[in-house]
């Protein structure tokens, strides 16, 4: 079930009145009472709303976010965050229904969304960005500041499928980068009425031409010597009218059930391991 | 369906093949570039994710603005905006599960999805703001100045329960303030499973001795002079520790039918009025 | 006498030897201390350098807060801020004269004033803002994060005409908006040779077709289902190229009697009421 | 007149009814869109709420502005922006009922206040700072940045007595710090009973054991080789009590006259070359 | 030669006079007019001041950044920017000498610095950060965000060893992580006098019972599924009281030589490709 | 040896090996804190990067400040902070090679520094501005508002040769401004081949046309009764497209070692005072 969808939770139906929701809005303030004496781990799924291609929904980071936050939640037995919708989008912004926060917009949700987590008693608090590396500076800002000058007792990880899916990105076809094979075929998996399979595109922009032999091609892939060259909205526009950076025609919900499985058994291991973890970090006083 | 459900869309089936979701993270930029061909208004649901009592879930006012704007823009076709879960509750923090964005982060938010709607060509914006009345310092700051400085050309306009169902209120049987009976029955009449009847209370907060003889007790009753006093969270906790300011006992979905329809029906009414209207507002140059 | 004028005080000649001005400004250090050994209630006046129309003279909302504030203190006892004089007047700009902080410069005026009272020991402490429902969105930020933020121990309340006065609004003849009846009688009654009487005007600005059937006409009569549209400055010349929104043809100096004398009335009652509160508000620790 | 003071006015009576009132808050629109078809220029008095020892009033710096602004605005005449009556006063703090503005919050009233006038069309703009070395950085970083980025064609000047007085300055008798002779005298001259006579002090704060050989005695006297150590308020008042720097017991409205009439001179002149003044300053287009 | 050392310049004579300097801060603004009549490209070298162990200078991240700076700069005839010596060190705090920008200064830093560089008629501008990934966020929040917003006809390009050196890091023994085998090496080979070599350590913290098993270990390494966690400086006390991360006692001059030599030879490739380059990225407009 | 430079400290050879360097970027950590056990005072030098003339390099405030702290930390051995290279530059703009920080970066900057270096045990700081009078604003809010409101136990004082060097500016034979006699000659003495002697000009720019009859023309002169306007860089490179201000023909090395060395010999004088100072300032818990 995602985030606060009735329909969704009323087929679950019986399992719900026994098995309390793992998202926070469905609680009620004396249910996360509850959950607080026992546990202190939670779960914060971030993605973003822009461009995603001819076959993706604008929604694919966020729903990538929600999915592997739910299930990991579901399978550990904690909660999750409802999630935030909107990232750091500015260079997808040629691209009709794309909303982006300002860097430092993103840092400060972040930041204020940890600190009620942190001040009801959460101790252990991951972050999941939903394959979104432009999130990524706001994010690490959000949570090394607070940890360093705020919230020294609060353990803060920060979790996206470029970091974590390494060892299964060989199942894919393609050099994979914006809307490409893993992600569209993640959603695909997930929300498989979302994907427009007519869109997908084997279509991939050489971008050596563009941002030097030094830019790092495959997201997934093993980085040789690079340099990064920042682009914006009306140039990606240029060079990709159609939104998508690389091949998704290979893409399938297959290989989406295989690189989200892969990914939430990690942070179910990660998850165990916080569970049992002494310190340092988070214990520094 | 809410945000994104995938459950809730499988159900409506063959219709949303055929009619396109009006939630925008479920279209491809594509779907967005043909809608702005045709129209050029959008809604954007801002909720909180805070305390409401024993009875009602931390998503209420989230559930507010989401039905809202979902069942006003299926009606009235137009698009919504994936929804803020988040808002201005620093005066619920000492209940668990609050999350609060300060003032100036829900401004920088609004100002920031509102920026990206208008660069894609979206010139008349809601924002429907759920039953928040904290939210709405934020909120008016941004859309003020935002069509001050930045965005002369586009209309925007805000919504909030307190202020669009006047003319329904007189349903109610008991004063309404915080997690009170008109919107713990919305909650019910649209969702159901999230409402803990058990716990509906016929507890009152009695105000007067607590704010003043100045205070506003009823916030949808008339207002006689009054002096508006702050309190804070942990003052809150003190003197409703329930976290319910007001009577939910008489809380039915009948009444919460009566009162999301009155206010989806002036929604279509006031978008109606929006088609046809021709300025001065957003045409000022 | 206003705002540390030394005539009037010379008028007031030997009283002001025996008692002791009102005005912080007027007095030394260690009046002040002298002060606070007995007493910690202090009042703000906020008001804005904005137009008034063609009979109201830029002041009218600080002259309103000066005046309210100067009787009420006088009445009551206790002491005044000195004035300031500028607010968020952003959509009158451009008209002439018009002052206007940002919204973000008024809140942080506001809490800068109030974080020095409350450091000195004033623990209740009441912003009159004169007359000007767009400084609310500021004010309420500052007030309501500085009290759950940083001075949980200070009772902070905030007064506008707009809602202290309801009870008396009945004496007005028309519909009242900006540069209105009540507004413009009040400067009559204690700044008559302010208010340009031979430019009063009947003119009423019909803000249903521009604002939506939905917008609240009068501010001071019964709201019923409204929706806030914003307008700027620009837009806001053309609808009303005097700056008068509404009739004030029927201000006289007796209603501004009437009107000043409830509220002034009120204020010494909350006075009163402040000093033998025990809390919670203010008392959170 | 100061700042509003209807008694004041009054007395000016006829006069007033032929000569339009200097100070912007007494006209209405009309008058300044009138004023400004002959004339562009404009003072801006700033000044402060700060202890000035067991002699002065609070509002010393703020009345020497008031003073200094309005004599030179009727001999010159030209309008005045209604006073700032609050400055960067931190290291006062210690005093009961000093008021300080964070100097960030200073920078930024400052630029809105001559954003707003600059866009009604006044292009010389002197911001008159009442004998408050403490608020000069915050101005200067307002004049300067706005003139630089933002306002080209706006000459905006900067006036304190601590510069504009130097040539006056031989008439003193005492080294002249806070609270000293010169300022007492003139707040004496002009607002004579504003000044606790009984009060004034021969004390003199030994300095240079406090902030080194290299401090800056007098600030009308020539400096040496300095360095500035900066000091706080506790500090402050553990090394002058009384809040007093220097000797005031010399202080006499005579000297307030001469020192008075001085700054006025300069600031008329200082108008008339501005009139006819052709750049390049402000004239950068 | 750093930074405007006077006594290297003197030794490289004759040379200077004829060939211009590389370093901005020694040329004329006359110097930089002329080099703009014919070139566009400038490096900005960023390190920061930051403990790196027993044996390294704390100034590491600086003397990295401006030794490849210098370097790639003489032999592609651009010029360099003086340096930034101060970085985003938090969590390095809890070490003696130290000094961290907070995230927010650093690119409000960098932002500056490029702007000016941009308003001359740079088109190119290659920040250099001197192996310092947490430099990284704001680097990418200040590149990216002016690109998009207000030099989108500027290419920024950011260069740091992590990413630049991928393809020389075989020549390490060591796993490399905070001052490790390769930049010390760096630096002893360019200022072999502000090593001390006797304080070379074998040590190597054990990561992943600190940080997760999805720790990266090896900056320099492939990275396997990985998850951050994010330390504060008086963890990293704790975990190392030494400041070193990994095994320095492999360090040498030699191995300095091929890595600094590498990353010379890689900017002088990028330096000559951006030379030939017609866009998009640059040429938005 | 300025700045971290090898080839200098290489120069100093065995001295260098005895005495430890005194610019905190050569130091380890741990010979930091060596040193913080037996002192407590560190020098902070701040410059720019502006036009300094046809005869001046861009770096001529820095050099200024870099050589002022690096002579004055040997003769008194205390340690230095590696420069900040930029300063408040923004008049200078129109000259190619200027770098500018905004006013309130160079805050930030100047804050972070601070304290970073309060962290680790430095209770007296002392900021060397290089001859730079628009960078004032921003140190004097840095330092006194770190003082006032968070370090309380830290002396921290501001030193300008505009101030330190009164009694030594009778040496000079010409009125001296922006790039003038004196703060060539310093550099000249100090860093003989940065200055373009061919270039030096007896241009002497006629302010009172420009800048009022009350114009402070003679930055090391006695002021008469003056008004500060503000010019932006147009208007700068307007009337004075050289970018000298002031007559350097007379400037020679001599006088660069009298003025130089009178002010080290009172930046001695004043650490000697600094360490036997017993407060109040820096003292005050």
């Amino acid at each position: 079930m995602a985030i606060g969808c009735p329909a969704d939770s009323r087929k679950e139906g019986a399992k719900m009145n026994q098995t309390r929701s793992v998202w926070l809005q469905e609680l009620t303030w004396e249910d996360v009472a509850a959950y607080l004496k026992a546990d202190d781990i939670i779960l914060f799924p971030i993605g973003s709303t822009e461009q995603h291609g001819p076959a993706g929904p604008l929604g694919v980071d966020s729903y990538a976010a929600i999915a592997l936050a739910e299930d990991a939640a579901r399978k550990a037995q904690v909660l999750v965050v409802p999630p935030l919708w909107f990232g750091d989008s500015a260079h997808h912004l040629d691209f009709p229904g794309t909303i982006s926060l300002k860097t430092e917009t993103l840092t400060a949700v972040a930041k204020d969304v940890i600190r009620s987590l942190a001040r009801h008693g959460f101790k252990k608090i991951i972050v999941i960005n939903g394959h979104k590396g432009t999130n990524i500076a706001a994010l690490v800002t959000a949570c090394r500041n607070l940890h360093q000058d705020e919230l020294p007792d609060v353990l803060l990880a920060l979790v996206d499928p470029l970091f974590l899916a390494k060892g299964i990105a060989h199942i894919k076809d393609a050099v994979e980068h914006h809307a490409g094979e893993l992600e569209i075929s993640h959603v695909w998996y997930k929300y498989p009425h979302l994907v427009k399979k007519e869109n997908l595109t084997p279509g991939q922009v050489d971008l050596p031409p563009i941002l030097s032999p030094f830019v790092h091609e495959d997201l997934f892939g093993k980085a040789g010597d690079s340099i990064e060259i920042f682009w914006n909205s009306r140039e990606q526009r240029a060079f990709t009218p159609s939104g998508s950076f690389s091949d998704s025609s290979k893409a399938s919900p297959n290989k989406g059930r295989q690189y989200h499985d892969h990914m939430v058994q990690n942070l179910v291991k990660f998850i165990a391991w916080l569970r049992q973890y002494k310190g340092p970090v988070g214990r520094s006083k």
